[in-house]
């Protein structure tokens, strides 16, 4: 008998109906002998609207309150997905996040899972329950309602079957996996039966958004394989584990992009030591997430500073660096808002040289100009024009023959 | 500084313009040096949207989840007028019936208050917050979520009250307080300015509808005042307390109605003893509750014996008691469900003679039939047809002279 927890996200249960169609495939899994958690998010546009309402009464509504609002959406699918599968004659019962011990920290509409105190949820899959869990709520110690932020329903089922010691985590949603590219731009893309939780969260992170990174990194850390999968289909769905990063397979997976890119340059740095401390310190005290950073060779003990920040944050980052830049005796500050990110992504790429000059010369042969390149382990990346990703996408599953099975 | 226990039904939080004034009110009471403890019910329509949204996913809902699911309603409620009161200026948290220390028995859907640990409230008294109780819920020592069926934030708003020793419980609805009859009957009828617990539990159970009776026993036994009073005026309410019963005042403060009556007689039952017990317990195992009893006086050993029940138990009263009829030998059963009921209201009247004789002639002269007589010390009632009850409201109104104020 193997425990299994699943999720299903708002779109899959988005009304009565699919309530009762997510409960069948719940039964169906507890059916074969399983024992069965379900994480369920809030119907639909629930939490939409809630939000809506909270803004109609108050222009900056309190964060403690918001959440305790907000946990209201995940506990109404709960209660009714327990209910359908009673009148389908299986025993069921619904768990706030409260009740199924999820533990977190007090940072409201944003908290992290401390720890996940399992006894209840144990002792109902011993009573022969299946267990439905509020997903995206917690409690602090003070008993105080949290909610979890992005990826929250994922983040609870992840750390559930963590703390369960779980055989699989199946995540259901409105998509059928993890794609090579995305399948609105690439007609040729195709679901990866599996990847590796590393290349996961480099798709993750550089636009894929099946599934948030923070989930990936939680099954990365206590090795429980994550199956993405449709709650409208029977296809197999992608499953993340970390077999696959094991053998290093020396192959390109995936193509991620991501168009929220701006970059910004301080032109003519001089090259001392403690300047880009000083930009980069300024701009974190400002809440500025910088991504890629490039700085050119120093010719006569002058430099340029490059790096790139997301679109709404380069006026406020402009701010920042602007006056820091006429201190130093910088020449100026020049910025790019419409720029995009592509990315190929796949095990082994640094050991193996080839990958990052077929990339160029793709990009290149249709005329692309590439304007900054970062790579890892695992990824290699442009900044490209904004207005030729969704080409480079396409150039590249091609020039990397992902439309091909392996 | 007093502590004050406000309570706001659903009519009175209806939408988020609502939920603003009615923060504008809390926030007056605040003003003035008050302690604050608000329960909030859910708004406007949501508890029969989820009841609705229930029926849709199961048949018959599991009472434990349905709990649940209702509960969401009032947690919504609390936390928007938290925000609003914030917003305002005003330190406010929320929080539901299990934080704020309500422990209920496990009787899902009509689950009854055991104790109210109301540490949390304190405390957040006394850090100068309006503490919000989402009403019409509890916790069990199992750390389940029930709800408290009818009149349940009513009664979370006494209960709360008590456990906290404050001045006065207001409970504040869309009606102006507890009139002298119902005013869409005798246009002449006025709100009472104060009525006594059991006045006002003679009214309420005969048909005011203002105030569920539990809230009023509870206010009775703890020596809690309770203001009834519109969250849309500014009138006074009626104050339901203790002082008024205690000098008999002599006096018919109201009239009270009730058109959900039937009346079922067994003919020619022979006076032994144990027939009425065998009658009434089987009635009581159906759960069907019998209200006026009235058994003849018996003419050679044989005797009729009638009841009323309301309309809705009439069909399956008889299906417990014609098999009971039949094998004691009476001569038949008959039924009436065309009735209703009148009730004169005040207190001291059994002392003073003159009133039934009063009630009794008023009623003759408009030739209204009486079929049944009950009393109580505080109470004459009378059974008559349903199609006179409307007519006779407004008789006793203006015999007893309530259209002018005390």
């Amino acid at each position: 008998m193997a425990l299994i927890v699943q999720k299903y996200g708002g779109s899959s249960v988005a009304d009565a109906k699919q309530i009762k169609s997510v409960a069948r495939r719940i039964a169906a899994t507890k059916a074969t002998g399983n024992q069965v958690v379900v994480i369920v998010s809030a119907m639909g546009d629930t939490t939409d609207e809630l939000i809506r309402l909270a803004y109609q009464v108050a222009k900056e509504p309190s964060t403690r309150e918001l959440d305790v609002l907000l946990s209201t959406g995940e506990i109404v699918s709960s209660t009714l997905l327990a209910m359908a599968l009673k009148s389908l004659g299986y025993g069921a019962i619904s768990l706030s996040g409260a009740q199924a011990g999820i533990q977190t920290d007090a940072a409201y509409s944003r908290a992290r899972i401390l720890k996940v105190e399992s006894e209840r949820v144990v002792g109902e899959l011993k009573k022969g329950n299946i267990v439905i869990v509020a997903g995206f709520q917690g409690i602090t110690e003070e008993m105080d309602i949290t909610t979890l932020g992005r990826g929250g329903s994922d983040t609870t089922a992840v750390a559930l079957a963590a703390s369960l010691g779980a055989e699989v985590c199946q995540l259901y949603t409105d998509v059928d996996g993890v794609y090579t590219a995305d399948p609105h731009l690439v007609p040729g893309a195709r679901p990866l039966a599996e990847i590796g939780y590393e290349e996961m969260l480099e798709l993750a992170s550089y636009g894929a958004r099946v599934l948030h990174p923070r989930a990936v990194e939680l099954g990365e850390l206590y090795k429980i394989p994550i199956l993405v999968a449709s709650s409208f289909s029977d296809s197999p769905g992608t499953l993340i584990h970390g077999g696959v990063s094991m053998e290093v397979r020396n192959r390109v997976t995936s193509i991620a992009y991501d168009l929220n890119v701006a970059k910004l340059t301080v032109v003519g740095v001089p090259d001392r030591p403690g300047i880009a401390a000083a930009i980069f310190e300024s701009l974190a005290s400002a809440g500025i997430s910088v991504d890629t950073i490039v700085q050119n060779a120093s010719i006569e003990g002058i430099t340029d500073l490059t790096f790139t920040v997301a679109k709404s944050d380069l006026r406020r980052a402009m701010g920042v660096v602007k006056p820091i830049a006429d201190s130093i005796g910088a020449r100026q500050c020049v910025s790019d808002a419409k720029l995009g990110k592509i990315s190929i992504i796949g095990t082994g790429m640094q050991n193996t040289p080839g990958y990052a000059a077929r990339m160029f010369s793709a990009l290149s042969e249709k005329g692309i100009n590439i304007q900054l390149i970062t790579t890892s382990e695992i990824r290699i990346t442009c900044i490209i024009s904004e207005a030729k990703v969704e080409e480079a996408v396409r150039v590249l599953h091609r020039a990397f023959e992902l439309e091909i099975a392996e």
